[in-house]
């Protein structure tokens, strides 16, 4: 932490500065300069509340200077982190490709889908079966019925799977099923849930808050990290701005930044992202481009009767187009797929 | 819901949208004019996805005329809802004062704060025993040690008390001891902990998301009155916004205008939006003249060593002079305190 | 400037970096602690771009002590400016009430309310001649008219007058005119403007830009200070949030904010933020609960054929009575009204 | 126009409202449903205020069906427009490449500068000669030396140019210079300035406002359109968001959603939108790969001592690389380049 002091402060007030973060177990260096003394305060506080120091009289500004997350950062762990499930291996060269529905409707439906996705290179099939609806009157999802099929499927296909958990007393009975958990934007500052996580060894996908900063992202990655489980991938899936023409805005540039600070893998959604079909390819495309880890794509072979969030799903011959496309621009940027 | 279609669009294609409306089950009026047919799509349809109509060719654009919500809605019931809590009104003419500290740290800390606020005029004790904190590292909260403590200190100077949920399984413990349930910011969009509140019939104060649009939060309330309890106050606390001199931005003006909206009462958390000891004061004095039909407010008799959040707690004298102004202010809008 | 360097960094790499601190100007200091070295660059340098620091291999963070600001903030003048406008001072203990249409739109109608205002307490009579419109095809102003027109109304009714500047090009015609040069939102980064006003001796009002910060504000006060002219009267206008319920969202905690910052006077326009008659009344009440130096606010006669923004002026009668709570309230916070 | 209207309104009161619309020169058509009456206004009123009607007792709700602009709309011109600019077509099937410095600062700089953009590709030679600087204490560009210089580069390497207009008192001057005429992020909103740009048959480039939605943005677009120059290319530059890792958030997603709904072609400065050298070169890959027709981008020989944002100057060899790179990605989206 760094205090920066009127340079016209009684040497008294100064002392009680120095004095009071001593008290909070801080070393303090002093330097004077024209117009500002130069507090250094080293020591490491995670979770110190610097409005604290920035209340004292004659105090100018503070700043911090250690992020408030230390497992999360490239300064803790500075090589990539590679998080393998079963024989896929997430942040290394390869592009994976996670697709499937919103949400596991039937089996029919789920089987067909994971054929689709299977055959078009995706790695991952995707299905929801507890589904966290903006209203109280939308389908919530299969429940266990739901997680049981995800998991036939993608066993049927060699696939691995991914599903949300929305509370954390599903827990076990979603952990029994799946190989990632998926977290989704409402939850990111669900701590008892992340906490929960934090004991499992199944990786985790922690998606983006809709107006959370990077640092908040990683922060609630701390959380899961922190309790023992090193498996995190974030997710960006669109941000809320003033613009309302799309459903969200994809924040592309979040995936370079995130990676300037931390050695965590990313996945890009543009599906939630953009919200219409059509406008998700070029976007999908981008998202490549810029570098991401992987890819979460939503397909449905009849999305005018799915269950939920029919228009942001690819039909299958659309699907199928983008996957050809991006084993394109992987070979530009030197990434296989 | 209005659908706008280009007037030079095929009969037949036109056809086929008004098709795919009553398949939705909604009844259809067609009006034509010189550039656009506009089609009026009645029935009432909670949660429908209107992008499924958005995305069909020919159609312009699409507005919802139906809110989201339906209990939370003054179109639903125009009278204002009055909560009681034992014998005080929240929504009536008297402008109610929700006092204490954070969180309950121990009980003299508890009980000292309980008589403080009591002393000045509050109806309400608030104190958190289960904290959601941003950092993993931080001050958790007593538990149930808390609520007891919280529960004792109000029963000894006859307050009603408020304390926050964040996690769903501890509903049965927070019941037993507290009079309002309180939700915070990060948990606005947590539907499964919104559900289990629908069960109860003890109050429930929902803070608005920090993002969130009015529409979202009254969404949000609806999760709990269609549960079947409809004891909601709405209570603003801040929102994000560009400048982040203050802790948030404290939206007065959503006092304002959710209450053109609901018949809920509105309280206002001038604390946490503003984060600083002395800005509170005039903004304290602002909600209420706007209209606020209750008002939170953090005090602290030693908010240097205080767990969490000090800095943003009023000192006893400070809370002492702020309820003196706003016994004048309530005067001018004709309300009681 | 604060650079903040790992502790790990090869000295030769250190020293480097302190080179180029050193031919950019900066003394510097340094203190080594358990994880990082923090360089005290100092020196003033406004306008230095600190991303040529951050871009150094081995710096870690990089912050800014000195504001970018100088002439406008409080560290350099603690002492609060008081504004005279002929035998009005704005920033002192009197609340000062400016008011009157949107736009002039003829003769009698901007008598007629200078009159409604005059007799209700207003000093100060605001009117557009200049309008900057959204739409090229709406409603633009009587221009020099319009001046004309104001100034008569002023000078009959003993009230100081206020339009807005949109173009440089019309500097010397209006400040023939006016008693205070307005800047609009949409105009608050058009520096060439500033620059101009610089030059004048007329005091200025400076609208926040609808999503500035802070910072922002304040450095575009300094272009017109740093040009000669000491007479800057900031002005909040509500800002855009994600709520689209009103016209904008009316951040009263600015008013506060920026007070911590500047020495300059502050004035609160609840019209423009908040856009519909009815709820601008409980906001302006709220802004002078919040400490507002002076309350800008519309009013029209007959505003079903105002030809701009008549849905956001306040009828006679309706300011006449929001005059008499703002002299209740400015009682209570000890202003004069 | 549409408006809802409460079912159980009077019928006296219902003929009130359609009397009101027509007086403003609507035609009305009405549909009764089960809850609401709808009253399709149909005319076309640019600039109508629509918080008339919705203030009117008994209105639920109003919905502009009409966009706001008109020339600017696919819906009133559907084919894409393309600009030539000498032998060059922005919008058509070759992706545009506009690079150069920020400023032009002398003749050497200018010069081996366009030789750099020309052997990589690039068609138009950008520099700034007037800059809008944050701060009043900053460069702010060479003036008619700065576009004397530009031109001669421009014509010495057979590059098109374009530069920044920040007043319009200059426009005389830049028109007589440049091929292009670029309006900044902070003019987007300086409708003087546009109109006057209307009177010329150049292109002009129009930035995004930085908190401007995509409507806005059209809006603008509309003043130089309707002022009779048909020639107006969009550029997204990045806008705000509550994450400040990056300078802006690059809106990638913008370039779709724009082209939604205008027939105008788009370009892309990644470089304004990230502010750091090395995440540009990701991005630039990502506006190609989303499928902008033009790009433009920043480059310095000697970027540590540029007089202005040589922070998010790509180095020569970047640049280079860079172009290699969208050679690649273009032919995937069966661009040329």
């Amino acid at each position: 932490m760094v205090v920066v002091v009127d340079k016209n402060l009684p040497q008294e007030r100064v002392e009680k500065i120095i004095a009071e973060l001593n008290r909070y177990g801080f070393d303090v260096h002093k330097s004077t300069g024209e117009k500002y003394i130069i507090l250094g305060a080293l020591g490491v506080q995670p979770g110190f509340d610097i409005r604290k120091i920035k209340m004292l009289e004659g105090v100018v500004d503070v700043f911090r200077i250690t992020e408030p997350y230390k497992l999360a950062s490239r300064r803790f762990k500075d090589e990539k982190t590679i998080i393998k499930v079963n024989d896929i291996e997430i942040g290394g060269d390869e592009i994976i490709i996670i697709a499937g529905p919103c949400a596991v409707e039937n089996e029919n439906q789920i089987m067909k889908l994971a054929e689709v996705v299977k055959n078009n290179g995706a790695k991952i099939l995707r299905g929801g079966a507890f589904k966290p609806r903006t209203s109280p009157y939308s389908f919530q999802g299969l429940g266990e019925e739901g997680l049981k099929l995800l998991r036939q499927a993608g066993d049927s296909f060699g696939l691995s799977v991914i599903t949300e958990i929305i509370e954390l007393s599903h827990f076990e009975l979603i952990e029994k099923y799946t190989d990632i958990f998926q977290v989704g934007s409402r939850n990111m500052y669900n701590y008892p849930l992340l906490k929960i996580l934090g004991t499992s060894r199944k990786p985790v996908m922690l998606k983006r808050g809709m107006s959370a900063t990077i640092d908040e992202w990683l922060m609630s990655a701390e959380y899961i990290l922190s309790g023992g489980n090193p498996n995190v991938i974030l997710c960006e899936r669109g941000i809320r701005t003033f613009d309302t023409s799309l459903r969200n805005t994809f924040d592309i540039s979040a995936i370079v930044s995130v990676k300037d600070k931390t050695h965590l893998p990313v996945c890009a959604d543009p599906s939630h992202a953009i919200g219409y079909r059509d406008k998700i390819i070029p976007m999908a495309r981008a998202a490549v481009a810029a570098g991401t880890d992987a890819l979460m794509i939503e397909v449905h072979h009849d999305p005018d009767n799915a269950l939920s969030d029919g228009p942001q799903a690819l039909l299958p011959e659309q699907f199928s187009e983008l996957m050809k496309q991006i084993k394109e621009i992987a070979k530009v940027i030197e990434k296989k797929f």
